[in-house]
């Protein structure tokens, strides 16, 4: 039976560890990172995420700014405000919670975002950098995060071979750049597999490691699993279940019923990968604080 | 018997296209598309290779400029260099030859040259670009040029398994990033491997594809080539051989005799990814030209 990677302890170390690092901090006269975000619209979801931020931003003593505005905020108007974030002084990162409304360009905003003040790591010189291995630019949370995991149980990676499912921007293609570089938590063989891969059960197959993100409940089936392969689960859809109060529960990408057996190492969902992302973003805010406040 | 994919055939076909297109400009009365390159020092493989690009651009019609500076320039003067060429709006595209003597910052320098003007690709905003799947970026040449190299011979991708041998931020990195992209030539199912890879010869094996950029000779061997495969190799060492004029020849990744008979495509070397990479870079400074000038 796999030991199940607690995500949500491992945050609450690493939030400890910020928590002091500020408590130093304005012990010694200075201010507090403080991170704003900016939500467009009523989206139920998306307002959930953004204060659960809020919440750890609190919790490890950051200030935390959400601006709210109107699904009908012109795109003008949310540059506008993206400009005066990026001139304040007193903020040191700043999210865009996606999507927008369809009248406003997404990339467009994020690209307006002060790249050192991007700390979801979206802007293209934070992507660049984080393509070749230059670490002083930010990284999205979800695969920092994940990499903070690997660290915490001392996971090796050097000379594994780890199959990514997912090539999407904000975690799959990330992430299989970070496991292939050459960090502490790199220099892994990466296949990176997506939609148009034929032979996805073969190739899972010959992994040490498996990062399922793809947003497919329960896609990745014992068959896919060498045992004794670590699984990292990146889903988190919602899925109607009448057993729970609010109807809903969240579904991995992973049978974890019958993938866990066979594992060594795995996350659970929830209690994995998600905790970590939030924790991630913290970390990259105190980052951000540290190199240009 | 593999058959030979010819790069300086195709090189010369794109070639003739580029300048058909530069005929119709100057036609119109518009000016060509201009390539700037700096050169600092004196070494004689980057003062060969920046000859060639300007031969090159002559060939196809674009104007052609290197400026030439001594080992000793100052970093604070190249600097100026670089700026004074990203104001000039008669330049389009700007490369600066690598390696810099030490006591200039490679990272400052590329960074620098603005990212409308990176023909080579190298600026971060460039690579978060290729990262993202971001077309209106420019894709370093030597990855480009293979892709060029793929589409002309309809080499089919999608569903394939390629497998990169090394991770340089030049060719390895940026080309398992294009191979797994959404585009034409991408969609394949890609592992990226490097000198921490273990089992490379069963890895190698299972590719459809491999494409070599490791920079030694002869490392790939036929126990590592599933018959059939497609085998595209980068690498360009030059090695002593008394029988040759000049004292040295050109030696691919690929131990080329013994493993033609098993791929079925090849590239040779000399004459195979090489020529395609100076044509992938008249390729970016004519869609500099067209987005910008």
């Amino acid at each position: 039976m796999a030991m199940r990677l607690d995500g949500k302890a491992v945050s609450a170390h690493f939030k400890g560890q910020i928590a002091e690092e500020v408590a130093e901090l304005t012990a010694s006269g200075k201010r507090p990172p403080h991170l704003a975000a900016i939500l467009v619209g009523d989206d139920g979801g998306s307002r959930t995420y953004i204060e659960a931020k809020d919440r750890a931003c609190k919790e490890v003593g950051f200030s935390s700014t959400i601006l709210y505005f109107n699904a009908d905020i012109s795109q003008d108007e949310l540059l506008r405000e993206v400009q005066k974030i990026n001139e304040n002084s007193e903020i040191d990162g700043l999210i865009v919670q996606l999507p927008l409304p369809s009248h406003i360009d997404e990339n467009l905003i994020t690209q307006t975002i002060f790249p050192k003040k991007d700390v979801d790591g979206f802007h293209d010189i934070n992507m660049g950098k984080l393509t070749k291995g230059d670490y002083s630019g930010y990284v999205s949370a979800t695969p920092l995060g994940i990499t903070m995991l690997l660290k915490y149980y001392d996971i090796e990676t050097s000379g594994k071979h780890a199959v990514v499912i997912g090539r999407s921007n904000i975690v799959g293609r990330p992430m299989s750049i970070l496991l292939s570089d050459s960090s502490e938590t790199g220099n892994a063989t990466v296949t990176l597999c997506h939609s148009r891969t034929k032979n996805l059960i073969e190739i899972c197959r010959t992994a040490d490691i498996v990062v399922a993100a793809i947003g497919k409940p329960y896609f990745v089936t014992p068959e896919m699993i060498k045992p004794g392969a670590i699984v990292i689960d990146v889903g988190t859809t919602r899925i109607d279940d009448d057993t729970r109060e609010h109807g809903w529960r969240l579904a991995g990408d992973v049978d974890f019923k019958l993938v866990e057996p066979l594992a060594s190492m795995i996350t659970p969902v929830p209690g994995g990968v998600g905790p970590m992302t939030i924790t991630a973003l913290l970390n990259n805010t105190l980052k951000a604080y540290k190199q240009y406040a």
